[in-house]
């Protein structure tokens, strides 16, 4: 049975996984290494977690993240030239996917039997370590780390979820939904209206415990 | 018991730690840092394999690859001069690692109950992932994304393995060995005739939602 | 009960995350970068430990890691102009996290029943490679693979620890303070003195083989 929940994390893997796959195009990968960036942005997230819940990797389970992976790739191959026609859609599509994915990694660290702050550290792995993933594979600094309000978004709703969940307030599948409109929504008014946290400020001097 | 798979192990082993350690060099690291990169590059594919698998990652269970990288050091330690010399036969142990990892990578996963495409794509993981981590630590585009037919090896003969073997043509030992030569022969053969796969195209235009 | 070795943990701890967040903030990384740079570190080690003994990640069955990083990443954010006069004991905090990491490390590898050769590389590894995780999410080439005798003292440190046991010299705690207290002491005169290991030499010619 193909339920939302299904259409919606193809939708999210996609979005991801043609994130991957136009940065290592940018950096003139083969064909190879870009549908391999675009599997590891697409299912670095929820691997990582569920290596550390050990369980059994996600994507392992089913060939749907491969497949929607390499449709992705036969996307950007072909339909390279729209693809700047179609980056509002994609976007949508990518904070769709950043709502799901923080919602299946609380749900799952929580089914493991962890706390809420273990469930919501593993909702925003889930959601954004994948970016990570990619970004050192084709050699830059992750961006989530440096712009945006992208892992913040999931981080929120995390906390949504913890309260509402924690004061009883709202029970599944409400709790699960309320909590990825809720990241959907904070991710869409951060890149609207440019929320930002805080940037670091250099150090003054050199630092002589550099190599600490 | 010395087999004749612990002795092509030793062979893949060795020549995997040499590319990282002499890569390492060519960055300056201190004689620790080019033996982890040594290291790394020999364990690091099939310990991805195990852990995904969730097995003891196989390096834990014997000192034998800590002391095939132990020997490439002393190898590029005490006869640099001569590497350029061994190339070719460097290569060829190389090309004799990818393909033996590819066997076992695909075996292990089989063994562990997955599907074949789980298998494939594991005995890839296993012969090319080394090479990913190597060149991550050395703060370089992973040269298997951009150039060479050598994780395409892995994957070709992943699917001559499950054509053999869901046909029933042939069983174990000559699935492993013919796989296992058909990876060293599509890798020897890619590269003389220096297949390569198409590079992707970099996009026109800017991207605005490269922060997705 | 608040042990000794519980503030310890928390001292080293802190330590790793200051150097994480520092080193972030220099590549204006946000505040949700610079701190998740800082837990990283921190953990970094400690979790590929405890990933490859298939044990939970300790960092998930307590939530003192995440404060003592919070409390990290608010110093960095607060004391910035003072963080170079304390720069000595960040580097005394850092050694002392360096020393019970590898304690821990060897400790929890032997009693999850491997040999010692095994028990040495992890507490190496959970000593220092949480700075290797650190160097990669800032893009740059791990520093202790390049300088310093950071990692070889936790090397040093388990190698004492592995001949005072095996010869029955003597039993726990004494083998746990001799070991932490070698590491810690060899780190110190490492850096008073320089201790540094050569570094390898650049291959001369051209290498061909380079991307096999």
């Amino acid at each position: 049975m193909i339920t939302i929940s299904v259409i919606l994390e193809f939708i999210g893997t996609f979005a991801a996984a043609i994130s991957g796959i136009r940065l290592a195009s940018n950096k003139h990968f083969d064909w190879f290494g870009a549908y391999v960036v675009g599997v590891a942005t697409a299912i670095g997230g929820g691997t990582l977690r569920d290596i550390q819940l050990d369980l059994t990797p996600f994507w392992m389970t089913s060939p749907i993240y491969l497949i929607a992976s390499g449709l992705a790739f036969l996307w950007v191959l072909f339909f390279r030239n729209t693809l700047n026609r179609w980056a509002q859609t994609f976007f949508l599509f990518d904070a769709i996917g950043l709502a799901l994915f923080t919602v299946v990694g609380i749900d799952k660290s929580l089914a493991a039997g962890y706390p809420y702050w273990v469930a919501i550290a593993m909702g925003c792995v889930t959601g954004a370590a994948g970016g990570v993933v990619r970004d050192i594979l084709i050699n830059e600094i992750p961006l989530i780390f440096r712009k945006d309000f992208y892992a913040m978004s999931s981080i929120c709703g995390g906390i949504i979820y913890w309260q509402l969940s924690t004061h009883g307030l709202v029970g599944a599948p409400y709790l699960q939904i309320i909590t990825g409109s809720s990241v959907f929504l904070i991710r869409l008014l951060g890149a609207h209206y440019q929320f930002r946290l805080p940037t670091m400020r250099e150090m003054e001097e050199e630092q002589p415990e550099r190599d600490t």
